[in-house]
């Protein structure tokens, strides 16, 4: 007898393709149950957060299968990290359309098996099912903190630093030259801001270490100011941050209209709060992950987010973030 | 200033319609934050199940949203059922079309917030985006399991008796009534049938009680006998299963040709081996939860399935079960 002539395709495609980003973690039981099992470390929660993106609407359509893939797995690793959680693994599910080349399809697994050890990831199970609509893409991803102590947004206080990792606005202006924005940039410049937006570098070191010393945390997807605004609606404070302090990189400064680099998303770095007497801390424990952190400002009494020139002057744009939805 | 401009469309319905479903759920910090905190009791493990569904694939365009949001649910508290798992929480992704009526969504949520204290889960977290194309839904599951304990598909022998939950076939003449199929039933056998169909009842008591006598568990989603393949596949072992043994409801029965009950999918009871020195232990744990379950056969050397009539001819349909994919 043949044990499983129905649904060939959907078979065919996890053992080829899916399969083999199970094989590592045993909980997954290769795919072949229908469930996989997984426990935090002792003394440990699982952190879980789920993610959506749609062809078309996240993603344009020319992009690399496997940068696809590698955004949607590293914008939850991202998640992952602003709440503090050291990564485990996955689970994906996919909607294929009928006429998407199986080529696609090799290309987004092979996506994933590339930054799986360089994340410490595993697949631990998922659905795939074709739909008569644009790909669209479901990842749920899970990290463990010590119990009780996954990074909130709503922790800040009035008087607490605000910093950020890494330079800002890169992706947004990679995006930028993705839909023809001349840019005026060298080659190697250009490169590098359009591989910001394609593939972003979750802070999944520095998250973790941060569980000693920031009072707040989010990572900056919507922009800047938006996420900004989220941890001070979260926490019941005001933020205000220095627009000569925002970290830019040479190329983001050689791209132009520094402004445009708060509001600009996908960028993927931390943005965080400490107490005052923990700022020395935390310029220690990111330069012990090797990662570099800006203070940009103060949080403070009130609600909203303001940024200020180098006279003080409120220079704050209308829209603070990016519209996904 | 204006906290959150930008993405107002996903706040919102987050809000109004998935934050209420969250409320429940301490470790969902209400939706808030992006992320959410689950753990084990002592001595337990989290089983993980995901599930996709596509409107047009996988629902009818006219199901009433309620009851996709329910079906999609309870398929995945089924898979934790046939894993002997207890059922602990969710987290869904959405991918609404722009003109989807927000009464649409209203009423998927109402389905959900019926369900979850039937089954006692609570929403964990989740991600809402739109699409240029169908309702594309993506809902991952958990629930928990003493470590090592998981019924697995691969557990059955030689020997085994095989035995299933409830009725079988009632959920597929279901769905051919929906389809137009007349039928020649009375109003309340064919309401029956297609409740069976559109609101799949998962064995979440029975599974648990399994854990004690079962070898191996799945449950009928592609069809009797195609998921009693799997079964065979994973365990290395051939089924044999006599055809006027099979449950079928009076419904089922006036709706006629009872072998299409064998391979018609979305039944949702539990399929499960039993070595013969527990069989009677198995009516006995079944019978404590009040679910009637019945001997259809026993598991012998070799691979593959076959199903016989009363004679002992084999009467094998060539197509074992139902295609989803």
């Amino acid at each position: 007898m043949n044990d499983r002539p129905e649904r060939r395709g959907e078979f065919d495609l996890i053992s080829r393709y899916f399969a083999p980003l199970a094989a590592g973690y045993p909980g997954s039981f290769g795919l072949r149950d229908d469930a996989a099992v997984i426990a935090p470390d002792p003394g440990c929660e699982l952190v879980v957060t789920a993610d959506a993106i749609v062809a078309g609407v996240h993603f344009l359509a020319g992009d690399p299968a496997d940068d696809v893939a590698r955004k949607l797995l590293r914008v939850s690793l991202s998640d992952l990290a602003a709440k503090g959680a050291r990564p485990l693994g996955y689970v994906i599910t996919t909607a294929w359309p009928r006429d998407l080349p199986e080529d696609w399809i090799a290309g987004f697994a092979a996506g994933l098996a590339d930054d799986q050890p360089r994340f410490g990831v595993s697949l631990l199970g998922g659905d795939t099912v074709s739909t008569d609509g644009p790909t669209c893409l479901s990842l749920t991803a899970f990290g463990q903190v010590p119990v009780g102590r996954m990074l909130r947004r709503n922790g800040a206080r009035a008087g607490d630093r605000i910093m950020v990792s890494g330079t800002i606005g890169d992706a947004g202006a990679g995006l930028a030259l993705l839909k023809g924005d001349a840019g005026g940039l060298e080659p190697a410049a250009r490169d590098f801001l359009v591989d910001r937006y394609r593939r972003p570098q979750p802070r999944n070191g520095l998250g973790p270490a941060l569980l000693e010393v920031a009072s707040s945390c989010i990572d900056v997807s919507d922009g800047l100011l938006a996420d900004l605004a989220h941890l001070c609606a979260e926490s019941g404070t005001a933020g205000e941050v220095h627009g000569d302090r925002v970290p830019l990189s040479p190329a983001r400064r050689g791209f132009g209209n520094p402004q445009a680099a708060w509001t600009a998303g996908d960028d993927y770095e931390l943005l965080f709060t400490v107490a005052p007497d923990k700022a020395e801390a935390a310029f220690a424990v990111a330069a012990a992950q090797g990662v570099p952190v800006t203070d940009i400002g103060e949080m403070t009494a009130g609600n909203g987010v303001r940024i200020v020139d180098g006279e003080g002057r409120d220079v704050t744009p209308r829209r603070l973030g990016y519209v996904h939805f």
